[in-house]
């Protein structure tokens, strides 16, 4: 079965990780949110398509949920030290891959030709790839005016009230080579516990995604159990954009795009209502906190997609 | 007595150093070469301003003789496994002075500016100045071509055969604000043990400095000891431009600008071929293995600066 799943950064991470373990190299492919990427320093900072990579290279950080394991901080103590900017926590080995990137994007290369370069390095066998190559930034829109996604998340602790969010960029954006032909000869698509107005929106965002995904047999996995975001801002959005956090309301965001959900044993008194959005539904232990819990959801929600027609 | 001292790199920081133990902190200047900066991995880097800043700071690496002492390299392995380029050995702690260097240079804050909060951030009490705040580029002209200095330095590690030096923009330049102040209320002036060619050449080629250094009195100390350089090509260069390496080239060098000249004492012989050029000379010991090398040069070169009249 050929899959195609829709990743954020770390709840992303985690299930694309579980996915990676059941399914062969050219049966998935990972399509990663770029639009919280930053310039910070001088240094063009991808959070997602770090986090991913850092995954299936296996050298994520286990404590932090984002970053590379073994990290030291060397670099950015004596930055502070010189009173630069230290609210966005670089590691030493993690440096690397941004001046890199940087290196290359400026002379030229694309970003996903980068991706495919580094992914190679890190002996990563899936694919993945950008949402697209060109420019498209997140800004969220909040009472203290338009932030962008990083100093909305990091500097600012997600703190602002919400009012709604920008894409920007996104219209005029290309789905980065492989894309469309990804999502076009899949078998399934899976949305993976991403948060879903920044990390999986700016994706849906993208000029003839969110059509193809349409026509795809796709599933969603709930990134709110018991009315709570497992990590990140999610349930904090849907409260200041006037809509309960729930199971619920993250299959209203998906409804008209996919065929299934997958939400929470705790959440399943809610699973009536969603059918009634037209959605099957499945229950699952949605909760990754180790290993064992990754495969297993991984396994659920391939099984959840393969088992029933569309 | 107050005092500027013109250095380069390595040679010039221990100098330094030793004039720093004696001299008040408002008794010194320091007027670094910035001809060998360049652009690397999208980070401005300073190597003669750090060489000199790190060892005056006391946080200078005892065994390289450039870079900083504890440092780690976790950022260039990693570089490395992604295949950047990493000829250029950036450790981690050294990064943060380019990430933060750059990051001001780019919100344009001009480098004498920010070499000011540097020292400030570690604790350096004299003067450091770089000679200008213009891009002034040094260019190594060779059998291979116009080579970058680093480029020739680093990466060809002074292979190819020197004809010639340029120092691009020096004719445009402007010398850092400081700069003239401090070499025309000086009481003396000394010119390092740093390369005559590249570390030196550039500070005397901005507009109005040979000048201002020829109207005081000026001691310039050998960095060649018994044809050979103590570090580094300005050996290997004279030969290459077809003069024999000794401190009387080096004193031919200077002599048009300088009051005396600072032998090493095993190069005694050649002290009256010196003092036919019109220069004063002193013997010393011009080797700084130790800190007690160090303080007993500088002892001696003010010495020398002090005790005879022009």
């Amino acid at each position: 079965m050929k899959v195609v799943a829709l990743a954020g950064g770390v709840g992303g991470a985690k299930m694309v990780l579980g996915l990676a373990q059941i399914l062969r190299p050219q049966d998935l492919t990972v399509i990663v949110n770029t639009a919280d990427d930053f310039e910070h320093l001088g240094l063009h900072i991808s959070p997602d398509l770090d986090s991913v990579c850092y995954a299936l290279a296996g050298i994520a950080s286990r404590e932090t949920g984002w970053g590379r394991s073994a990290e030291t901080w060397n670099t950015l103590s004596e930055l502070g030290r010189l009173g630069g900017p230290v609210w966005f926590h670089l590691g030493d080995r993690d440096l690397a891959t941004h001046l890199e990137r940087t290196r290359r994007l400026t002379s030229g290369e694309p970003l996903s030709k980068i991706v495919r370069a580094f992914c190679r390095a890190w002996g990563i066998k899936h694919t993945v790839l950008p949402m697209t190559d060109s420019p498209v930034r997140t800004f969220v829109c909040t009472q203290e005016g338009d932030l962008e996604f990083q100093t909305y998340f990091v500097m600012r602790r997600c703190r602002p009230r919400v009012r709604s969010f920008e894409f920007r960029g996104a219209e005029h954006a290309t789905p980065a080579p492989g894309v469309m032909d990804a999502i076009e000869s899949a078998d399934g698509v899976v949305i993976c516990p991403s948060n879903p107005w920044v990390s999986i929106g700016p994706i849906l965002s993208m000029p003839g995604v969110r059509h193809a995904i349409k026509m795809r047999k796709t599933v969603a996995v709930t990134p709110i159990i018991s009315g709570k975001a497992i990590r990140g801002p999610a349930a904090k959005m849907y409260r200041e954009l006037g809509i309960r956090p729930s199971a619920v309301a993250v299959a209203k965001h998906y409804h008209d795009l996919a065929w299934g959900f997958v939400l929470d044993q705790v959440d399943a008194p809610l699973e009536a209502q969603i059918r009634q959005l037209g959605m099957r539904t499945r229950l699952a232990k949605t909760l990754m906190r180790t290993k064992g819990d990754r495969l297993r959801l991984a396994k659920d929600v391939l099984d959840f997609l393969g088992t029933e027609q569309r």
